[in-house]
């Protein structure tokens, strides 16, 4: 595999990386798609046994269907917080992050990519989402848009037959991918990592 | 943040990533560990709400301490999938893959770095887990080497006991660090994406 076009710095592409959820309508290349997944699957795996799969959507039609069942997905977990909304005017304009969010719900439909990461025999996340980021992160590298989101309970027994994914196969990650609409890449906000990393025991604070 | 020290163009970095099982004992620099943390943190994580943290073991008595649990955890993992070993030698050379990782069982105690992921509230690993990757990938850009691993159920009480890791603190990962003694960077064996990468729905192959 060519790789070349991933010639982004690392520290660039990782300080760099925030979560895209408004994307241009323009479609990914397919030899882009490919590399993308070839840089997914270097991620380590437990015991190489590849247990991950990822399913791609390009199809608009498929892409429109499954919009539909993220938006309810997407207000079926907000049900759980506690919150009774049904769509995004009736998200206080003071919560930024619920209405980015709900926005992303409502547009999902129109995104140019989504990719569902996935493992067999209902393997677990930690050999799988090591290669969602890596191809999180080459999307990065060629100024495509990500951002990492799960499903709800609730709307799994359609997912599965929207896409007739076996019963035995677990999700982990669905991710929407394209160029991004407005927002820039420019790096996300973080606590201080010296009140979330410890040294030599639990609650000793990093030296930094 | 300087991350001008992980200049390796990010496809370098991934197809040369490979799991480390063997270390030199020098130790990792602490400003090193410090961008290593830097660089993991900017990955995504649910809602931005931080539940990752990290707890780095650098104290050579206290690795010594752990590498004991993690040589009981390894062996208790091989009584789960049916084998009797207790050590190395039990194990049939042939068996390259299980040699190779009862390597690590036995020189854990050894590395000179040991980082686990873990995460408040009982989160979730896809919270954590993209963090760990960019750990490991910044580290493969400063030739440092990696493996995820896991835990076993029958020593988390202990592991718990070992650092002060409260009960409703999740582990995801445990993750040695350390200069490569041996092995070179060079890439994985993976199948064809052909095969583990499907277009529109389950089973459909990768147009490539």
């Amino acid at each position: 595999m060519d790789y070349s076009m991933l010639s982004m710095p690392v520290g660039e592409a990782m300080f760099t990386q925030r979560s895209i959820r408004r994307f241009r309508p323009d479609p990914i290349p397919m030899d882009i798609l490919h590399l993308l997944i070839e840089a997914a699957v270097r991620a380590p795996n437990g015991g190489n046994r590849q247990i991950g799969r990822f399913l791609v959507l390009t199809d608009r039609a498929k892409i429109r269907e499954f919009g539909t069942l993220y938006h309810d997905a997407w207000y079926a977990k907000r049900r759980d917080e506690g919150h009774a909304w049904t769509r995004a005017e009736d998200i206080p304009a003071t919560d930024k992050n619920h209405r980015s969010a709900a926005g992303l719900a409502d547009h999902m439909k129109d995104v140019p990519c989504v990719v569902f990461a996935l493992a067999t025999n209902n393997g677990p996340a930690n050999s799988v989402i090591p290669a969602a980021q890596n191809l999180m992160l080459a999307a990065r590298t060629l100024g495509i848009g990500s951002v990492p989101t799960t499903l709800h309970a609730t709307v799994m027994d359609r997912f599965r037959a929207m896409f007739g994914i076996p019963g035995d196969v677990a999700f982990h990650f669905c991710i929407p991918l394209g160029y991004p609409a407005d927002a820039k890449f420019g790096g996300s906000l973080r606590r201080p990592t010296n009140e979330t990393t410890f040294f030599e025991r639990w609650g000793f604070p990093a030296p930094w």
